[in-house]
């Protein structure tokens, strides 16, 4: 039997990574300037530039997905038994808990803290749906060209989503989870949680389904 | 017969995605600052990015046109029939109108509003011909080299276009009649469409001719 | 016999469209901001995007020079004859005279300015050097590495010259001769140009020199 | 016997590129502004994009280290003899310290200056460690994958590295001493740098470790 704890290993340092780069990034640009329109900006170049490295590296070693929506997708298209699917998502949000108190301790504040940030209502989550969507058609019609570019086109998907969705493309219920825990820039206030994941969980496997239409022909 | 609908909805959803990255950026950025070049800057990064990773999902699908001037070409280089050329412009146009009703839903605006922006002269019309003789010889160019690297090369040479081209390099019909229905950042009052449309055109043709001596030799 | 005509043609399209992405971006940045360092910004992201896509565009046809030195060092290198060294860079400099009046008619500026300027100093053309030696390195090296990958590490390289040498990196005789025709931001009063091409050409000769021996053993 | 001279002066020039690029954008960016936000952003752009040009120019050459931390790895997974080791650490050491002497000289300063920036405190020793075990797995995973996508995959690291470390990722004790020479944005007080080597090297071993885990499985 194949050793899973290599792949899970790197699931959970990815996220963790993952997690770091976008709140510490949030942190960091925060503490330059108050200009919003130039912290989201230094945001979405950290994002988009770290999450690529990241993918290249995890690739393949454990498919890098860093992201339940992602593996729930590959356990549906039965690329994954239950169990390892269940390993996979664990791993992801305790890497991703790692992740947020790594970011807020490197900057000297508390390690853990609830975020106060408002991002509720009805468009807000139509964008996480869409954002979603759009991150899942990107990892399948994209692996299907050229395995080395699902790495920048995943960074670079992820880096328009930060700007034309209205939720900044969270698309991604580990990190949403850690960004609950910190209140700075990238923060979530947990109450809107659930409603996040939910919706992404839809726009993942309503992507499925249009690309497994598209893709068969 | 090969069933051409999933080629339709590449182009549908692709052309949808592409006005939703121009057109929602654009509104992000204006949202978070009134600075005009942040926001240019911010519009640049999220459609060069965007753009990017739409080209590598669906270039093995429909060709990732998204735009009525590439398919144009294709069809005068015997690329496609006309029949096929008439239905990818019509999902085409239809796809950017559905992108802009979700952009501007998605950020809490009206879904359908009528643009004031200003963008007449010859100067700016000059600017929408070289822009378009410019991104088709990018396609026409790249495609014979490299493939997998046409995504790229046409996110790169639009995100020089937003800034080097006096009209910010719309360079597409489809997302200029979708730019129509949104009064924001990245909108063109409707009266200046079909003007666009036609130097859009016009370059787009001189850059096959030119191309295709150059690529002859 | 080869028929040279579509090398000098993409040679000639080429420049103009490099020049026309360097001068017409800085143009459109100043008319947006007062911000020098803003400014400077969308100028790298514009020439860095637009140069990367232009060599993928061109490098199978003509080989992507769009600048003298490199010529020179590919005719010291024994790559290319006498006549063609001397036809490519005719068309070079004509292309890029193009490019500067282009672009300031797309602005709606006077056409053919001068201008004032001043970029003077040992250090600014120390500055020259160091940008030629770095182009060249990035050229000679990368090419054998993959072909590929010429065109984003012209560009990056670029991006970067922009801002770690003194110069803002011209490192081109054809761009510099144009940039002394536009009185806007990326302009360079005449009286300095000949300082700025002896010292690229100094620094394109070195790195041919260093690069031999480096690749040779 | 192979001639090592070629791998040193690649070594030797790579690594003073890379601190002229580092040092000297950080000259440049605050001549321009005095917007921290903005100048980190430019310094971020420069060092990504030139230092992704680096590795594509010497890879096939030196490998491209311009880093002892790197070189050490390598060495102590036997792929370089102890004497090899040493020679590459003395050539970067000397390479860095000619670049932050151009740097200074180009921009008109003092050619050596001893940097009074405050760089201390456990979090931002923590930022290093973490910095330095982030660019050794992205090294030796990326490797594995695809050797070209080694230096846009370092380039990007770094890139977000500037964001989310409190650091502003260092990641390199041949770089850290050069910064300890100009007192500029980029610079470091000397006190701090024996303490940012020592988490340096840790990091570096660490992601040995961790990589080597991952890979054998």
């Amino acid at each position: 039997m194949l050793n899973i704890l290599p792949k899970l290993l790197a699931e959970f340092i990815g996220t963790c990574f993952l997690v770091m780069i976008v709140v510490g990034s949030g942190i960091m640009a925060e503490s330059l300037s108050s200009d919003q329109l130039s912290i989201l900006l230094a945001n979405t170049i950290a994002t988009g530039a770290g999450l690529t490295a990241l993918i290249w590296i995890f690739i393949n070693i454990s498919g890098a997905h860093f992201n339940p929506c992602v593996s729930l997708v590959m356990y549906l298209k039965k690329e994954m038994e239950i169990k390892e699917f269940i390993s996979f998502i664990l791993f992801q949000f305790t890497g991703g808990l790692l992740g947020v108190i790594l970011a807020n301790t490197m900057f000297g504040l508390d390690s853990l803290q609830i975020s106060e940030n408002y991002r509720g209502g009805s468009n807000i989550y139509l964008g996480e749906f869409i954002a979603t969507f759009g991150l899942l058609i990107t990892i399948l019609g994209v692996r299907k060209l050229n395995i080395s570019a699902v790495a920048p086109a995943v960074g670079l998907y992820i880096s328009a989503g930060y700007w034309f969705t209205s939720s900044t493309s969270f698309a991604n219920p580990a990190v949403t989870l850690a960004r609950g825990f910190t209140n700075t820039f990238t923060g979530i206030d947990p109450q809107f949680i659930i409603a996040f994941i939910v919706f992404q969980v839809l726009g993942a496997i309503m992507a499925m389904v249009f690309m497994k239409y598209l893709q068969e022909d």
